[in-house]
């Protein structure tokens, strides 16, 4: 399977490149990105020197050399949808990493992110979590690939929601995010000497990740989900730490809601719900596709669900290689264990 | 004013020492700590060489080589209470940095903690807050010097739950802290290659300081407070950042809630009420005595209140030498600017 | 090819088991280590489970279920030696990762390591850098794998010692290791808030290392090595650079140096010489198997030579993996890319 | 005693304007800086919230409300001349912290930062180590103060190159930073993403403090001193430890340099020697105005000097306060414990 990356120069890409190269049923034909004098994408990232040294190109399907079987689009928000549609015309199949394809209503799109200029192709977009929406991935054309936050998140509710157990109307999602997560773009807030020993909030319940996780949530069969978020930043690399907080929508014991994830995700190779009284740590999610998992029953009513993924894999690189597998009938941990 | 320590090897001892030496009307007479031989106290903290060599010496009131005006206790919790007694028999004034004297109530105590065996001086020790508690500070002879976590979230709630304007029944608390708040001991979970690069929750909705934070709340007129609080840990040295999720008792607007803050700490000159929009940072307040805080409304009727101290400075040290200086009428900041 | 891996709870041994995994010619079918109650691996390392939850069982052949072509020594210094020669007399062959086959000298051993009760082996052992030893290594029955400092310093050092192009008998060595270099033990100096924003000397001029170097100059063709060495721990997880500072045995301009080093390595697919004037960074070697290496002449007389590894992977599981393969007859790069 | 800072935006004017405010006999009368709106300086530093709030202004002597009795330049480098010669000309006294009042002759500075616009004051400058030219410094008026790498290893070599026990011609210093030592501007090479988990080397024998290391040694007596200088970035925000190799002049016994150096700083309250055995850590004169040193012999003529300083305030800030007490005639360590 010949694959493409529009958009080679973002963080997720160094990871996704990675994991291409090490695909056994992948191989990478093309690599666009906007630089000046089209450099080697390992002169972006040293680290990928001998291992791929191919030279950025054009975004366009027709800038490869061969004609790729897929696109990994790894561009900007906003960016995206304006050369998207160009591959699905011509019949290549996309995975975009951008939330361009994540909300069904323009609208929606609109409020958060600006002007939606391919609301037609929002239709036909899959929602990548194949944990949850593997059925519709198969043979998908259009991938969207959830944000980071989304992705610790909606994993971590979906069983709960999913068996009515938690009310999904009144939602606390407290997350900490590695600093990878600002992408890689030049920036004081992502200077060494300001994240370095420090941890603050930001985007105090206005990120846009918010919308997202209550789409999903609905998707999910929540009637009319809300999530207040609040995201964090912790000096570390990468890693997301998300905590949240509910209320059970039923009396639960705690055995009960254990062996509810448990069983929601006992036949999940990349979801590990951890046994009762251990906590989840970002480091050993760290480098791979696992979601792990802890739920707490607190008090009679509440309930605290915590779950770590690595925000440039499973929240980016990894979970688009298997939503790819899936969507092209491999083995869904293909290339990703 | 003469001053001893008693447990002179903790973290906090060693901010507490830094802080003394630089401080005008304090003079360390003694530093108590069980170690075989009597070391130097700047053999366990190398950095203190030349600035305090004094040895290690007793326990108990008789060990200091002049008798103290005041002795500050960073012992652990259930040894405290067997010495504190002790000097104030003989009249010397006591800040304890454990959690011995935080509750009136013994039953409470032991609850969380085990037997309590002073069960007498629990009445006369005044939670040492000087923002909150300074008149009963005044001339106080017993200082129950609070918690680190509860540090930060009691100053931040103060205003709002002294208005009415947050509902103290169903209070979330997210928190995370730097390492050294696990304290000076060999354990795994302190490790550089565990902690480094990683984040993860700990003691979900059963951590001690949830009970104290509940009655700090009622000594401010909550009737029936009630705190789900779970604690992280980041990869830093120090600081926490605690982040507050309540529910609005009646209609307000940001406006209100940013004046209620600001006007009740208008004469606070250790905390600050950050500008709308600014979210506090733990960087900013360490090494200091400060408390940063920023309220934010969500939607029409959800607050989020955050706010950071140094643990071992305004969680420890430096708000004991505050509270210090009102009970013995100097000058509240003496010392710590 | 079926391996066991005889001490399990190291830190390397978590990198060794995920190289093996993923490996597509190895398969594990037995971990040894000595832990109460035979706990699974992935008790120990969180990260490995569902990937590998094999229980430890025990150091000696016979323990293994199935007969395995290979066992990799994870254990520490003095052991090692207890359990190899019971493996190579079953006709087993070994990779150890401690020092104690890295001599030929007995002597020499027993005055930095101690006593050796197996000087018969010592005779057969290859020293496990493929790039310097590949014809060695092939078809090798013991392997001994080189000390995380030794392999940056003797991969960087090789060109020009093996063009003697530097004077072998004075040269300095500065590395900076991350803390996992100190072993996976409770230990006061591997502490967080220790190590965290510090950095320190260690063992000045009387590490271990230093004589390992010592030899393995020796066998480049350096008739009397020196080195004075001086390792560092610096605040991160893992890599070392090392920089090295040698005087010139003769007139050789820059480009003579720079080209001696890439010619050497020309065929070399792990060692990567970087262009002049670029420097390696610890963080584009890890978690792979690469050398990055930069040579710099400065004044007349003098070379600067740095060079990068991860100490997990190339200072120890990825190299031992590519001394396999060489053994094996095995691609080189074999599960390494 | 009024102060000025001229250039109050630097990482080091945060150290400076901190210890100014506590130091007793120094206030601040003025800060000049050029940022767009003249900002408060506690909005550039949110950390001086309420300590310190004066406006930015001009950044020459007429623009303070004050005249003051002394000017702390911490300007870049070629800017500085540009300013200093109009406070002296008035009778200011001033402490320069770039490099541009360090060389005694134009032509060397000429060399490694440009042309010299004011090369009388030159001659008048004194460098600023008050423990080694401290006579000179009493009523000076122009102080250059040191860069942070020379403050580190001329106070290390200093006993030794006096007493002639060391070869001064063929010195090698490898230094490792934290980031702070990059200064406070927008640059990839500061990003958090690019330094944390990572240790490389800078500028290999091209740093321009190898000659201002070069001349100091020289105005201690060394007749021809040279050294080769690898400064080493590793992820911490502030501290630096230089670890210099040389070469006996002569033969002498551990005893023998350990009591030099303890000899030499007998009197010295900011250097700390410490015992044989002992190795300094940056963290241990975080903060502070130590520099703490070891000296250790390797070999029969090989010595490695080790020595920790912070770099914002030993390296910085507080040398300058130090030399300031010693050119005002105050005690030399006053607001400096």
């Amino acid at each position: 399977m010949k694959v493409t990356i529009v958009g080679a120069t973002a963080y997720t890409s160094l990871e996704l490149i990675k994991l291409l190269l090490r695909h056994p049923e992948a191989e990478i034909v093309h690599l666009g990105g906007r630089r000046e004098g089209n450099p080697r994408v390992s002169e972006i990232f040293p680290s990928l020197c001998g291992l791929c040294d191919m030279r950025l190109g054009g975004l366009e399907p027709q800038d490869a050399p061969e004609r790729p079987d897929l696109a990994f689009f790894t561009l900007p928000h906003q960016i995206s949808q304006h050369y998207v549609p160009h591959y699905l015309e011509v019949g290549i199949r996309c995975v975009d990493f951008s939330a361009d394809y994540r909300f069904r209503d323009p609208d929606v799109y609109r409020k958060h992110y600006g002007e939606h200029h391919d609301p037609e192709n929002l239709q036909r977009a899959v929602y990548g979590i194949p944990e949850l929406f593997r059925e519709r991935l198969r043979g998908a054309e259009l991938i969207a690939n959830p944000g980071c936050y989304p992705t610790a998140v909606i994993l971590a509710l979906a069983p709960l929601v999913k068996e009515g157990l938690v009310e999904s109307g009144g939602l606390i999602v407290d997350a900490k995010s590695g600093v990878s997560g600002r992408g890689n773009k030049l920036d004081p807030g992502s200077m060494y000497c300001r994240c370095n020993e420090n941890v603050e909030a930001y985007q105090v319940g206005t990120h846009r990740h918010e919308p997202e996780m209550e789409r999903a949530l609905h998707l999910l069969g929540a009637p009319e989900p809300h999530v207040l978020f609040v995201p964090h930043l912790v000096p570390m690399d990468r890693g997301i730490l998300a905590t949240i907080y509910g209320r059970l929508a039923r009396e639960a014991s705690a055995e009960e809601l254990q062996q509810t994830c448990e069983g929601f995700y006992a036949e999940a190779p990349f979801v590990r719900v951890l046994p009762a009284g251990v906590q989840p740590c970002t480091k050993d999610v760290m480098q791979s596709n696992y979601c792990d998992i802890a739920v707490t029953a607190v008090g009679r009513d509440m309930v605290v669900v915590t779950s770590a993924v690595d925000n440039l894999c499973r929240g980016a690189s990894s979970q688009a290689v298997q939503s790819m597998n899936v969507a092209f009938g491999l083995d869904e941990g293909l290339g990703l264990l």
